[in-house]
């Protein structure tokens, strides 16, 4: 177990020298990110997102279905009018659909605990530069308003290089 | 919009000092962090998260309900074995209701836009502390294996710090 450690230990020098206590509490720069909550993406890092500026929305695969709600409440109540979808190489959702998910969780966990998520989509994906034009197109026929611009990219986990896909 | 040059200029220089393309896909450390989408909050920075260390879940509120998908993930699928479930001050979902979210945006956006979210469940809550309480009961009855470990926290926008709620 090292959470805790890590954020209470981490946090106390973060504390100590914060100094951006004032921020509004919409994004300054009136857009959001929704990317995968892979262990290997620090987004504020590695896209650049100054602190106060954007939304960052992550879930398993940056998944722009299960992303739905996020997305309403950034746009239609606080603001954003734009959105980058950043998946990544290596994912997890890469590997699995959900028959395989499934049976990967009767072998690691027992039948019980896959019985327990068996209405469970788990929003895998095959092809990934496929999925960033699927999940692009999705966005634009459905979560977003007129006018909000929403743009697809690739993270790459061995390079730290985005690219950008559509 | 300023999402697209902060992602391309930003990324240049993080990518000519990336030196850690060698990660494995499971959380080194093996937890998963669940905190809110909020500009705001800069999981690694503030949560002192090691690149590779734990899964990063972020959402509109932190809401257990809404990550349900990506923590059956991360722990059935990717090995973890620990939760830090981390809402904050001033968080967007302390000031709305489903009916006033509605009304919201109604009127900024119009009644057509009202109605595509009118069976939307925004999954606010009136109460920070008892919403950290009765998510971290609900992950603890609902989405978590036996053995896994869940914590709740508050992270505060005005000072930096995080406390322990239960």
């Amino acid at each position: 177990m090292s959470g805790i450690p890590n954020l209470v230990e981490g946090n106390k020098a973060y504390a100590a020298s914060f100094t951006q206590g004032d921020l509004a509490l919409p994004p300054s720069q009136k857009y959001a990110v929704l990317t995968c909550m892979d262990a290997r993406i620090d987004p504020a890092a590695a896209f650049n997102i100054p602190l106060g500026a954007a939304h960052v929305i992550r879930n398993a695969g940056a998944s722009a279905r299960a992303g739905f709600r996020d997305l309403v409440i950034s746009q239609q109540l606080l603001g954003t009018t734009e959105v980058l979808l950043v998946k990544h190489t290596g994912c997890g959702m890469l590997t699995f659909d959900n028959a395989t998910a499934s049976g990967l969780i009767a072998k690691n966990k027992g039948e019980q605990a896959a019985k327990e998520v068996e209405d469970l989509d788990f929003l895998a994906f095959p092809h990934l530069e496929q999925a960033v034009r699927d999940d692009v197109k999705w966005l634009k026929e459905r979560a977003v308003e007129e006018g909000v611009k929403v743009t697809g990219w690739i993270y790459e986990v061995d390079t730290g290089k985005v690219r950008n896909v559509v």
